[in-house]
């Protein structure tokens, strides 16, 4: 059995660590038993720094992030990145996570690295991801890393993880009219122009700066940045890093990261409640004669289907 | 205001399938006049024999599906398109639905063609299209084909919807083996093979028909056919059309059309069921009391949002 105080000794105890990835393959497996697990996890919760990285395939945000791990480690850090792949039903393989943990940072507890893909959770990826965070942070990471690909998609919501939003482009592929057609601008709080020794970095930057000047901007508002790099030799990464870290200073001194925080846990828990309520009626389907009569019924034409279901859920459901 | 009347007549007078066409549109945009207008229609249906027609993109339903509404009305049926696009956000243009109706069938009151795209449904597209289906129904279509990309997907899963599923595929593309990939190979009744005046073709069929011979049959089990058509110039459109006739006949004959018939009423149910339920959650979420209380215990840290969403579910849904 799978115990709490297993898991919050996770960024020290290789043998914690360990722990961790049973649980987070829980919440994966939506195995019920993960639920208790995460009320005795979440008053340990609240401190970590939490980074969402996205961007299109092919624009290096394994790399990228393999280097971002070093620059924190370098500042004792530690490190938790969760990949997170909307579109594939299996964990694992293609995606950067087990690829990275087989790397340089195996054997380092202060780094910790899954990948996480879609297995018909049901409150979706971005409710299993936001699970997968309260465990990190319980396990006493300081910065916690969710990769993606795309934001701004409707089955997966980067903004409604994270406390600070990397979007990370490319020179040459128009990506900056991407993320304004994508609605993404929005979302992004460091713009990371990567593979920049490609012909065209400039005119990138530029065009994302141009972009974002028409952004409403006031002074209780970060100002985005737009950032160059080359992951695969770490060039500008430690600047990537301290701009994360300027913008929790920003947060923190406007005041911003509480009400930040206090979004992401109202958006936490309007989202249990409508998979808690998804899986109770799972359970009443499963359990319920009345359930089964109201199907004879409408088997039986005496029916029809959307009156009975407006009918079970006026009974099922009341309040106030 | 949109009456029941003025739909149910859709298949007979143009003003009918106007009215028809604006209740299509209610669904879509998740108006919630349209449930108490589904209600009234649901007596109305039953009748109308579904066919679900999928395959990748490119391979021909457009035109294939143009070709089969020509054949049924021959045969004096009349005959109702839904074309639904799960990936795209909007409706009409690229599918086919609205390309068609501006064409030969435009002014047959015994043609009715619409597409159907995702819009953030509550219960997503699979409940839009069957709501669309109970009004075609009404509105007195005797044959009402589904046409999507792709079968067997989790967000839609066309063998829900239909009495009969044709899948098409074209020569040359090794479709049979992505079939069998995809487990879209229990779907299909009817398997055609479009474009055969292309190379290949008899290689295509027989590849079909060898995978098919591998499903365990009985004699109370509709025997899938493989079909060769050319749909730009009709050929063997007659046949496909004998074939869907023929699966309803063999499914009325072997008792199986009620058994599905209820089978979908019953999923219809479920589905409707769940939706409301978050309906009603939503409704919570804005008016309660007992939300903004919850909600402020969460922000002051004096209750995790875990344990508040599964206090307030218990609270909210009680049964036997």
């Amino acid at each position: 059995m799978l115990k709490a105080e297993d898991i919050l000794e996770g960024s020290r105890k290789a043998e914690a660590q360990k722990a961790g990835a049973r649980m987070i393959r829980l919440i994966e497996d939506n195995d019920p038993s993960a639920f208790e697990l995460l009320k005795q996890l979440y008053p340990h919760t609240g401190e970590a720094f939490i980074i969402g990285i996205t961007g299109s395939p092919g624009v290096g945000k394994s790399t990228l992030i393999d280097a971002l791990i070093t620059e924190f480690r370098k500042l004792a850090l530690k490190v938790a990145v969760i990949a997170v792949d909307p579109s594939s039903p299996v964990s694992g393989g293609a995606i950067l996570g087990d690829r990275l943990r087989m790397q340089r940072h195996a054997t380092d507890t202060g780094v910790f690295i899954r990948s996480m893909a879609s297995r018909g959770q049901k409150g979706g990826l971005s409710r299993a991801t936001k699970d997968a965070v309260v465990v990190l942070s319980a396990m006493g990471y300081d910065i916690i890393i969710i990769e993606t690909v795309g934001a701004g998609q409707a089955e997966f919501d980067i903004a409604s993880l994270a406390h600070s939003v990397g979007i990370v482009s490319i020179p040459g592929t128009g990506d900056g009219i991407q993320a304004v057609k994508a609605g993404i601008l929005e979302t992004g709080d460091i713009f990371i122009v990567n593979k920049c020794d490609k012909p065209d970095a400039d005119a990138a930057c530029h065009e994302l700066v141009m972009m974002l000047g028409m952004r409403n901007l006031s002074e209780t508002r970060w100002k985005p940045v737009v950032l160059k790099t080359i992951a695969q030799n770490g060039t500008g990464v430690d600047k990537l890093v301290q701009s994360f870290l300027s913008h929790l200073n920003f947060m923190k001194k406007n005041g911003l990261i509480d009400r930040k925080k206090k979004k992401l846990d109202r958006l936490y828990f309007q989202s249990l409640l409508k998979d808690l309520t998804l899986e109770k009626i799972l359970v009443f389907m499963n359990n319920s004669t009345d359930f089964k009569e109201m199907l004879k019924k409408i088997e039986s034409g005496s029916m029809d289907p959307l009156s009975a279901a407006e009918l079970m859920v006026n009974n099922l459901i009341t309040f106030e």
